[in-house]
């Protein structure tokens, strides 16, 4: 996936969110700062999202045309936006005297498999780019899109440009990359409701995936796993202010880069408030149940966070899990067919329900924070209605009302009393 | 240029313009007509502009950014118009029950030069289009737009989705070619400013490409010269109607396909009335003069419509040429230091000029035409400024207050008096 380095200038990637490059006069801001850091003797390469709300304006579009647009010409449609922004922004960078191209993703060498609209990156033919960048030019790619082994055009979902621009970093053996977006860095708990929340200065690539999975949603999951499997350290930060963000990397990599000697045992205290929690009641208890009943739910494509099942009464289970709030109404087509089908008593939906969780990789070493958040959350008078455990997270299903009394509590035990 | 056909279906290529995908719904009743074709049996490839005014308002983007703008990243800028015109007509078409498919100029085989803005398509490498027409698709091009030798993205300038169509008729090796637009035809005159204008059942390439250069501005020139190289007959007409239109082709064609055995003297009456007279006047009757003059105007990028040079008197010439007059600003830069530099007394600018021409193949055949039109002019009273003639034309300069007077006096004669 690398191709070897000729340059003898470090190679920087950054990314630009769709609100950094929300406008003409963002653009302009944005093409400064990556004019600087090419004057500033870097080799610059630089993944673009659509502006601000093109990709909704696009997807507006063809729903005035049709509701069940063919995800190849969804990719079509939509890649149209990165385009517009990319080359934008390299006329913006070519303004301020420093030579710039922008590049498709299909000329960037972003080569996917061919699952259109949620395509995964298999290989970053860097070439073109690096060529680009040994000639002295800014290299602007459109993100959110490549090209199937067919030449397809396909898109890598929402929040695709972070896995663009991580795999890019691959691709050219880059020595940084910088995801730039309008939020300064990750947190230890959502700001909004925390007022204790804190910037966290670096996590590990497992802690940050555990984070995305169950609620920070800063960063496109599949970048954060292409960072991890090639060891790329990356950091989020702000686009409009070079203010440091959270970098995402190996310990090795934080204690070098800025000395972290920290051994922290809890990284942060991510929620979601967008789940269901469905139950499954009554069901027998006979090997093959599960399978029938999350065979029929995964057919669907309706995620499944995690799924908790009590010990079994009276030759019954009570089968129960977590899905985004948006699933529910594509579960509930088959929940009561399914319910019968396995001949269980009911099936119980609550949408008034959110999920609380810790995160770190202290967790595995350190034992006695499960009690400590147990005891934090009972100490609140909180209800704990199922949890949800792995060597890096404790996840605790709550009602929606007491969602943001429990952070509170929990973020509080664990960043504010030393 | 042309892949062997193996369907055993008529293989029909439309153009539909700007104006004709200018919404949803327009692309809606595009999508209705294209059904019906790709129902009535015929294999169907059809060539989209960019909807309505989208490519205005990229370019307005683009001057927010910078006035000049590198003509690469124009055309990477530009060419998404296209992509987002025909995923949407492509979506509209399957909505109907039909299969379809859009494709990028790259995806089509759309091969040009590297001339960026203005590149000219060197090769058409159908195969993929056909095999999407094999398998019962009607495949959805991105006019406007191709790929050079490089990889690069470059744009055939405005107008230039005709010319995609055409050229994409000889990679296919269509069975016939329409370009549908918002006007019906081609006329003998401006029906707006002649009320006996009639449309014009056909006309040949060379007609056509005369009337193009001298005020009928329907159609890319390179589609016609592309057309008349490799003997395509195409069709202009109404994209809301399936009325005939125009047919430009061979003689041979017309008269098997409609049998026209007409030998028509004039085809038409265009006029131009965005054009400057320019005057260098009194330079030294030298060798080299003329070539010193239009090296340094033509370097500007400044198009010469014709240049007439009368008789020298007392050792010096008159050199008078025609340009656009949106050429002006940029001949006015050079103007006063190039009359100076070749010795020359002064230069005139006079942009209360037109141009009226007759057109016609029997032109060459027929030396009465010539007095018939100084004639005609006469007798209404209007001066003649220039004249400039080939074997195809006659065009006569005269004020552009006269230009209306002296458009209906020829369209009088040479359609309205038997």
């Amino acid at each position: 996936m690398t191709e070897t380095k000729s340059l003898d200038q470090t190679i920087l990637v950054q990314k630009y969110g769709g609100s950094s490059v929300a406008s003409v006069d963002h653009i302009k801001r944005v093409a400064e700062r990556v004019a600087r850091c090419h004057r500033e003797g870097h080799a610059v390469a630089v993944v673009v999202s659509a502006m601000g709300k093109t990709t909704d304006e696009l997807v507006g579009l063809s729903k005035q045309i049709t509701d069940l647009p063919t995800p190849r010409e969804m990719d079509m449609l939509l890649h149209a936006g990165e385009i517009i922004s990319s080359s934008l922004l390299s006329m913006a960078i070519c303004e301020l005297g420093v030579p710039s191209r922008s590049f498709t993703g299909l000329q960037a060498g972003m080569r996917t498999d061919d699952a259109h609209t949620r395509a995964r990156i298999q290989e970053v033919q860097g070439g073109r780019i690096l060529k680009a960048l040994e000639a002295g030019q800014v290299a602007v790619i459109a993100g959110f899109q490549g090209v199937s082994p067919a030449l397809e055009i396909t898109t890598l979902g929402r929040g695709g440009s972070d896995t663009s621009a991580v795999a890019l970093a691959v691709g050219l053996n880059a020595d940084r990359c910088e995801i730039l977006t309008d939020v300064d860095g990750i947190y230890t708990a959502d700001p909004r409701l925390v007022s204790g929340a804190k910037k966290i200065e670096w996590c590990s690539y497992d802690e940050m995936l555990e984070m995305a999975v169950l609620g920070a949603r800063v960063l496109h999951s599949r970048s954060v796993e292409i960072a991890r499997k090639y060891k790329v350290p990356f950091m989020v930060g702000l686009s409009q202010q070079e203010t440091p963000g959270t970098w995402v990397c190996t310990r090795e990599f934080a204690q070098k880069e800025f000395g972290s000697m920290e051994q922290v045992v809890v990284r942060g205290v991510p929620h979601n408030d967008k789940v269901a929690k469905i139950s499954f009641d009554r069901v027998p208890d006979q090997p093959g149940i599960a399978a029938k009943l999350f065979e029929t739910i995964g057919a669907l494509g309706v995620n499944i966070h995690f799924i908790v099942q009590a010990q079994s009464h009276e030759g019954t289970n009570d089968i129960t899990f977590i899905i985004s709030d948006e699933d529910v109404p594509r579960l509930r087509t088959v929940a009561e067919d399914l319910i019968q089908k396995v001949g269980g008593q009911e099936v119980v939906i609550d949408t008034e329900v959110a999920t609380i969780s810790v995160v770190g990789e202290g967790i595995a070493r350190e034992p006695g924070v499960a009690a400590q958040v147990f005891k934090t959350l009972a100490e609140a008078n909180i209800n704990i209605d199922l949890i949800s455990t792995s060597n890096l997270m404790i996840t605790c299903v709550v009602a929606l009302a007491q969602m943001e009394a429990g952070l509170q509590a929990l973020h509080g035990a664990f960043f504010e009393e030393g």
